[in-house]
Formats: structure tokens, sequence, C-alpha cells
């Protein structure tokens, strides 16, 4: 019996194996194409032991994009807190081009998909979070230019870490490709120093 | 009566109207969240009017594709029959860039939505296409790198021209800026002569 999973498992495993189902259907059917009873039947489970976690699909969406959030957030953070433009933006680069190798059907989710960013940006702080994104960016060219190569950094490397993409790199070649990649676009040099993402909990120097 | 329409502006300018208010919707809630009932609802049609001339989504999405594929496939042709690897990659930049400008809600539902993306890949040589863009970007830099950039470089205005994003640019700057940053991560410098892009009709020279 399918439902015997929410016991053995218990209810904090059950609950990650609904979301990581969804990312898998949101990739593949788009979020608006996803429904909870899509989720229950992909996991053999009745809609109400999905239900039991999640009501909507927006609550559900919410726990999806969390443990992105909580990565980016601290990288947009040490990289404000860089005290050249090109440590600030080099910072965001590396730190950015890891999560979109870690999380590459999450990226090609809420890069791609127009009602999940419009949901996104009425629910939180996920325009803001964007908007110092690509100021880190963009401050490297100040002007509409600046704007554009940081909006095509962004989308470019989220959309290209798409699982259905034509690369078939590991992960450690994807990053350092999408660096370099982001690095030109940018005309940011490679610094002397390597990055500090080696060391991600590290304190961002003052 | 919302049906008179049909009948004043002819079958074909309904056709269009259908497809125009599809793209719209789509870019709203992705092509897997629209149904021809909502297009219908928009339209202030009834399901049957929509369906005499779409039985399917499928169908429409087929339709609303139709005039982007007629324009890319020549630029990939005449960029192919370029002399060199450099002139190659800079003839589908600058026919590319000029394509997601000018089409930027439709580009937006093509890069983003990997329900549609699927679906073209399997209904057409929309694969084929894509990947005749690809080589065309990556053949500068044989080998891993160079696809990841080619696949930055598409993804990236693809993403960056969506009409929710950052950039409030006319079409003359956007693309320009496109073109600078697309020729930045590939690595292509500058032409002297201007694009052939200004007379796309023109043969490819041999």
């Amino acid at each position: 019996m399918a439902t015997a999973g929410l016991k053995t498992n218990g209810a904090t495993d059950t609950r990650q194996r609904i979301i990581d189902v969804a990312v898998s259907l949101f990739t593949r059917h788009s979020f608006a194409g996803t429904s909870l009873q899509m989720i229950a039947d992909e996991m053999g489970f009745t809609k109400a032991a999905v239900y039991h976690h999640f009501h909507t699909r927006e609550q559900l969406l919410g726990a999806v994009v969390e443990p992105l959030f909580g990565q980016v957030r601290p990288i947009i953070e040490q990289a404000e807190a860089q005290r050249s433009r090109n440590a600030r933006a080099e910072h965001m680069l590396t730190g950015y081009a890891d999560l979109a190798v870690r999380h590459r059907a999450l990226m090609s989710v809420l890069a791609g998909d127009p009602g999940v960013i419009d949901m996104l940006r009425a629910q939180g702080d996920f325009g803001d979070l964007i908007n110092r994104q690509i100021k880190l960016f963009a401050d490297l060219d100040p002007g509409p230019g600046g704007l554009v190569k940081a909006a095509v950094v962004l989308a470019g490397i989220a959309g290209a870490a798409l699982p259905s993409s034509v690369l078939d790199l590991d992960d450690d070649a994807l990053r350092q490709h999408f660096i370099e990649a982001g690095r030109r676009t940018l005309g940011l040099r490679t610094p002397r120093r390597p990055s500090r993402l080696a060391a991600p909990n590290a304190p961002a120097p003052r």
C-alpha cells in the first residue's frame, strides 16, 4: 500500500518527497500545468495525503523555492559587502553559477515560468532579491547596456542549466564554464585569488 | 453580440486575434495553464468559435510559433552560408537578437516553458533549428566551453527579452545591447562592415 510510506519514512520525509516530485512535474508540465492531484497520482498517494502537507499549489511552490532563496540571500549579502564593484560582481557570479548547477531543475522552474515569477514577486522578497542581483552586475557598467548584460547573464545561466539542455557536463565543469561565460559577458577579469566560494560560511570581509 | 466580430472582421482576422490572445495568455499563465476555454472567455467568444479555428491547444501552439520559425530558418541558412566561423556566428547573433526584440512575448513563451519546448521538439524540426543555432555559436570555441557559451547567449537573450523584465528600452537600443552582450560572451569582435541583416532578403554570398 503506497501510503505505508507515510508512516515508515515519517512526515518530514514525505513532505520532502512531495517537494521533489513537485519540482520534477513543474519542470515537465510547468507550475500552472501541475495540480496537487497529479502530484498525488505520481506518488501513488491520495490527494488527501498531499493536502495534509500542502493546502494549495501556492503553498507548495513556496516550500519548493524556500531552500534556493535561503541560499541566494547570504550570497547577495556577502557580495554586497565586498569592497570593489569587480569583487561584488565576481562573488555574485560564482555564487549564482554554483546555485544554478546544484539546483538545475529548480532554476529552470524559476527562470522560465512567467506564472511562477509573477506569483513569487507578489508573495515576498523575491523581486527585491532579483533586483539586488541585477544591481551587483549592472554596477560594472552604469547605464542600459550594463542592465542588459546583467539580465542576459542571469537568464542565460538559469536557462542553460535546464536538465533537458544540450549540455552533458559534470557539475564542476559546468559551474566553471558558467563563471567564464559570465565574466566575459560582464567584462570581469579572472581574479588572482581563488573565489571565496570554497568557504561559503566564512564571514564576509569588512 | 461578441461572435458578430467573426463575420465583420473575416475568418483570417479572427484567427489572428485568437493567436494574439493566446500569446498573451501563454505569457501570463504558461502554455499548460491556458485552455481554449480561457481564450474564448478572454475574447468574449464561445468555445465553439475558437474550436472552429483550432481543434487542440497543440494546433494553436503550432500556429503561434509558425511566424517565428518562418523567420529564424532563413537566418540560420544565411548564417551557415557565410565564409568564416566569425561571420557565421555574427550573422546568427544579429538575426537572433532582432527576432528576440521583435517577438518579445513569443520568445518568452518559447524559451521558458518546458512543456512548450518538449512539445515543439516532438512536433517538427524545432530541435534541428535549435541545434543548428547552437552549432553556429559553439563552432567559435570547439569543446564544452563553446557549447555553454552558445547556450547562455541563446537562453540569456530570449529570457532577458521577457516583457516583464527590468529592461525598459526601445527596440533598437535593446537589439544593439543584445548584440554587444552576445559578442562579448562569444568573444566576437565588432565587424568592420555593417551587418547584412539590413537586407535580410539578399542572397547569401557563396
